[in-house]
């Protein structure tokens, strides 16, 4: 398999910790989106969607994130992401959409790029935008947590898989985690596993 | 089980839809987003996520559509709406997220309302944001779908209960849809099946 990926892209490094997780050898191709390739030829021939991250497998090219991750899951049941119950499952994907509509997409580097550009929005009332909405879903995140070592239970699951690469950008907009111990001390659990310090961003081969 | 609902909330249209399909018996009761009443009690002492939809069920309250799609995939496998194989399934979600993720969110009322009020972006301005959005997302889309009655094959999918209420709102925003033949002619389509018809904004005891 091969993952198209850029180092700080967060939906890209969710793909990568679960790579690593299930222990699936993949090679890993970068596509910059500073320089906008993902809306470009070749990348766009194989992901018309035109966003990171896509898997190219033996059956053809997978786009979304979570599309990737429920694939993996089904396909590579060993180290499972998702508890077997449907409803302790239901909890664990509502956990993630929480994050992967919620708050990731509100603060996606091409939302921000219109903010400054078509709407004139200076840095400082950007960053603002940024932690808002961080701040709005992590309030929620923090009491949904119970005290377990993962966000549900002793393993990471697509809950964690979701939650690390949300606290990393957070951390880069310098939002204030001390309001949120639960989430922080899942953070740093998952940053002693080495399948999440492997697919952290300044690990990757394209980081800069 | 109790759907918590506002009749212009896409992501609890969408669930709206998929009761239907299910024949899952329900009742609807109204949350009113105008009023805020999602981020109030009693309504987040059943959704501490303060967001639309939830649905109530004799093992707790669940919040999350896509969550809330899956749980009943998985609990009233009749009338299918995700296909039986893997890689098939994921083309489907990833045809989901596309909208759930990198449209519905940005576009979201809450986000409009931040523009409107915190960055003081004039009605002109919040309405071609609103389009672009959904125009970027639905030229993807539309290259996605190819000559099938509904999205990914003769009967309705996860896919096409995502797209209608995506269009729904599309329309109201003044999107021009005559540039989207394919996703025109499915949202015209599921319309007339009553599962669709029923779920509609404009039939819900709710309605404005």
């Amino acid at each position: 398999m091969k993952l198209y990926t850029y180092f700080r892209s967060s939906a890209a490094y969710r793909v990568r910790i679960a790579l690593n997780l299930k222990n699936i050898s993949h090679e890993l191709s970068g596509v910059n989106l500073l320089k906008s390739e993902q809306q470009a030829t070749p990348y766009t021939e194989k992901n018309p969607q035109g966003l990171l991250p896509a898997l190219e497998t033996e059956h053809g090219v997978l786009a979304q994130s979570l599309a990737i991750l429920e694939w993996l899951e089904e396909t590579h049941p060993d180290t499972p992401l998702l508890p077997a119950d449907s409803w302790e499952k239901a909890q664990v994907r509502s956990f993630c959409y929480a994050i992967a509509s919620d708050i990731h997409p509100i603060d996606n580097l091409r939302v921000l790029k219109y903010l400054s550009g078509e709407l004139n929005v200076n840095d400082e009332q950007k960053n603002t935008w940024y932690r808002h909405w961080v701040i709005e879903g992590f309030n929620r995140l923090e009491s949904l947590l119970g005290d377990h070592d993962y966000c549900f239970g002793s393993e990471p699951s697509l809950a964690d898989i979701c939650l690390v690469p949300q606290v990393f950008n957070a951390l880069r907009f310098k939002v204030d985690m001390s309001q949120y111990p639960k989430i922080s001390a899942i953070y740093a659990r998952c940053n002693t596993l080495p399948a999440f310090i492997d697919a952290a961003p300044e690990n990757q081969p394209d980081a800069q």
